[in-house]
């Protein structure tokens, strides 16, 4: 390799390696450190974000990526190696350069109050509080954007998105999440009206926290997580965190009554902790030993949650090892039962706690909304209106407040405009991959029924994990499954799950 | 405060900063990380150790240090907060500006690999294994030592030393050891005759690690030990690190048939843990917000572990706990029986076993030979012989093997020579100091009947903990005690309390 992307990577890998350092500062903030430890913690955490900035937006590197490209034999094939990182390195290292410090400083600043008091808006449920601040990020944002640049057919909100999701657009998600719409609207109102529902048994069931503990570890483990090369912990907001494929921390949540539900959220875990564990080793620190993206990442969550841990061939195995392991009323129930509980579509106003079918629609409104404000269509003020407004019309619903509206999620308040869609790009990418594994294992649910997950993990592990970020987005789902991301296989999923549970 | 100052504590408050994160990254290492993070874990704390070098031996500190000693209203008072932090500043710059660096990398590199060479020796109890590294880490340390350099009346062990200990020197060791090896092993020979011993009963006493864990965690709140500013975990080897005053983290281990044992390493821990939440805040980062030494940092851990946790006046208040709260066996057992089994004199082999007083025999066996090693009075291969010969006569014991004698200790294999005294000298810094607590507080130990520690640890808080580096360590002894270091303190604390045991 030449001389100069010898030098390249090697400062590259030295920026990652500060920057795992930063995610175990991180994780321990989240999960061991004593409340006393806050105001030091966020001195230490400063100091790294500064120097891992400095390290990122070096000139040097900048020369040295500009150096790389100039040489055909690194680049000539798009795919290989030294082609991939050099893609990912220099679309990174344009976005670092690319804001002014004191724009990055404003945005810092006004982020940080803009939280605080977006959590009082939220307790008071005021959102006039919070709309000078929202106003504030919104017009933080754009400046952002109009810095980022787009292209002559793209928008401002698409130069923020490539920062979650590489090639995002929104009239690509529109495409995609228009027909979506419409078919889940539809099919939403016949589950509603329909002569069946699904049985709640699951709703009365109560375990004690450290048999739930156990038994979301043992199902972990069933699923391939390596607790050699990782660990699980408990957190108020699950999570995924880690250094490299060696050591990957994944949280989870507990409550007496919510045994099922924790071990959706653990499954949901260790489904991005296999991805992070999959990745490959010689390619840690460089966008080849990296995840592709958060829509990607948020896929292989999803798969497992949903595809693997909602579905009647799972339960078939694991209920009656709750029956044994878990006994008490939890024992009790029929695997039917767990099955129908875990899926019952009602349309809510609570994005989190929304169902498989109804998720989707949730993050629509807000897709739709933070188009807008990035467009300038709409301005903070009009959100209440227009955000109650999308939720009477696509899922049904009265908004009764704004604490339970718009001031629901955290993420505006944070400046992250763009990053929703990916949470609903997870479930499309996981459906349209899962038909594809179906496809090449055609006994898979089998093997689920025997609790044998290993044939699904190594199916992922080798044509989606091995890649890290080799490919965009885009280009991996085509070579996956062949075809470009699609709202069919979504849709054919929770069609043929939910129509039988309600006879709709 | 001048420029010059300002910026100099800024510089060294960054240092710290992220010296403060390698102790996280290294107690996350030894309490929480699974096996497969180990390779990305010795990268990043690589790269930490190489940027802390660099920023605490970069020129600029030296210049900054050295217009700031020209500075007269910043020294005239030694004891003022420039004059103290300079003095310290001073130190430990020179120290790690003083070796060469392919000095200090073959030391690291040696020293690795001597670690492992001994691990295997001891496992073979082969010393022949490991004499030709304890060779090499010997002849780098002397090496070390001519760098650091030493007065006319000292000698190379001295220089060493002084890294663990400020201005500790063998001569003044062995002042004080002297006598105290005379005294304690005419002691321990009078109660090895003795016509009573101690009741055992506590040794076949088991309880459910579980119960132990909350045991302990109510005996260190006892104490005072805060967690809110802290937190208590399991290790096999136990130790006390964090970031600051308000983050604080100690562990200790737990065996079934060991449960007073525990008690004893978490009191031992704490003790270090209370030092640390005590150093005062606002000078965090700073030689005045830091412990002064080892020896000094040992005889907070001593003091709680042995003063208070080994005294009949303690376990009047917790064998009711005990009985109350664990049950079982050991809630059958008398405070008696427990401060009696908790007291036993018995010369032994091994250092980490050892009771309250033979253990500085155990110290001052290493001391000698290691001085001697400095001094080229021995070498490598004279070892074995002169250990065994000196365990024969100041313990009586007949060592069996080279794995439970010159192998046992991991301290030589590291390269540390000058470290073992710091233990001692934490026994007879704790017994006089506490003697001058007994002194101001005459109702010390009522307070310890009725489980009141606050009186002993504000007293700590206000005369050691406060003081940081302000003092050196024997500046600290005189200014509390109002006497040097002296033997006799610990003497008399032992022979009160041994000798009515054994009725000797």
């Amino acid at each position: 390799m030449p001389a100069a992307y010898e030098e390249l990577i090697a400062t590259v890998k030295d920026t990652a390696l500060l920057r795992s350092t930063a995610a175990i500062l991180g994780w321990d903030q989240r999960t061991k450190m004593p409340p006393g430890g806050v105001e030091h913690r966020s001195k230490q955490m400063a100091q790294l974000a500064r120097m891992i900035h400095e390290k990122a937006t070096a000139s040097r590197i900048g020369e040295l990526i500009s150096a790389c490209e100039a040489d055909s034999e690194l680049v000539s094939d798009p795919h290989s190696d030294s082609a991939a990182n050099l893609r990912e390195l220099r679309r990174s290292y344009d976005r670092s350069t690319k804001l002014p410090a004191d724009l990055v400083e404003e945005m810092a600043r006004t982020r940080s109050v803009a939280e605080h008091e977006w959590e009082q808006a939220r307790a008071k449920s005021d959102f006039s509080l919070f709309a000078p601040w929202l106003s504030k990020n919104i017009d933080l944002s754009r400046r952002a954007a109009e810095c980022y640049g787009w292209g002559p057919e793209d928008e401002a909100w698409d130069a923020l998105a490539e920062g979650y999701e590489v090639g995002m657009r929104a009239r690509d998600i529109e495409a995609v999440f228009s027909p979506l719409r419409d078919k889940l609207q539809a099919l939403i109102s016949d589950l509603q009206s329909a002569p069946r529902h699904p049985s709640t048994a699951i709703r009365t069931v109560k375990v004690a926290i450290d048999a739930q503990k156990s038994f979301v570890h043992r199902v972990a483990e069933a699923m391939g997580f390596d607790f050699q090369r990782g660990r699980i912990d408990t957190t108020v907001h699950p999570f995924c965190s880690g250094t490299s494929p060696g050591d990957v921390r994944i949280t989870t949540r507990f409550a007496e009554g919510m045994f099922f539900e924790a071990l959706m959220a653990t499954m949901h875990e260790a489904g991005h902790g296999l991805y992070e564990q999959g990745l490959p080793t010689e390619h840690t620190g460089t966008p080849l030993g990296r995840a592709v993206s958060l829509g990607i990442h948020e896929s292989q969550s999803r798969m497992w949650e949903n595809f693997v841990g909602r579905s009647i061939h799972f339960w078939r195995w694991c209920q009656p090892i709750v029956a044994a392991e878990v006994g008490g009323d939890a024992g009790k129930l029929t695997a039917d039962e767990v099955y129908e509980g875990l899926n019952i579509a009602e349309p809510d106003f609570i994005r989190v706690e929304a169902d498989e079918a109804t998720y989707n629609l949730h993050i629509m409104v807000r897709f739709e909304l933070e188009r807008s404000l990035m467009n300038g269509e709409l301005t903070a003020d009009d959100l209440p209106h227009e955000w109650n407004r999308r939720y009477k019309e696509y899922l049904g619903v009265d908004v009764p407040d704004d604490a339970r509206g718009c001031l629901q999620d955290v993420h505006w308040s944070g400046g992250s405009f763009g990053y929703f869609p990916t949470y609903t790009l997870g479930n499309l990418y996981a459906a349209q991959i899962f038909e594809k594994v179906l496809e090449d294992i055609p006994d898979l649910y089998d093997s689920f029924e025997k609790g044998e997950f290993s044939p699904l993990k190594s199916w992922l592990n080798q044509n989606l994990h091995a890649h890290g970020s080799r490919y965009t987005p885009a280009e991996l789902c085509e070579r996956i499954t062949g075809k470009p991301l699609s709202s069919e296989p979504l849709l054919r999923h929770l069609e043929s799950k939910l129509r039988p549970l309600y006879r709709a």
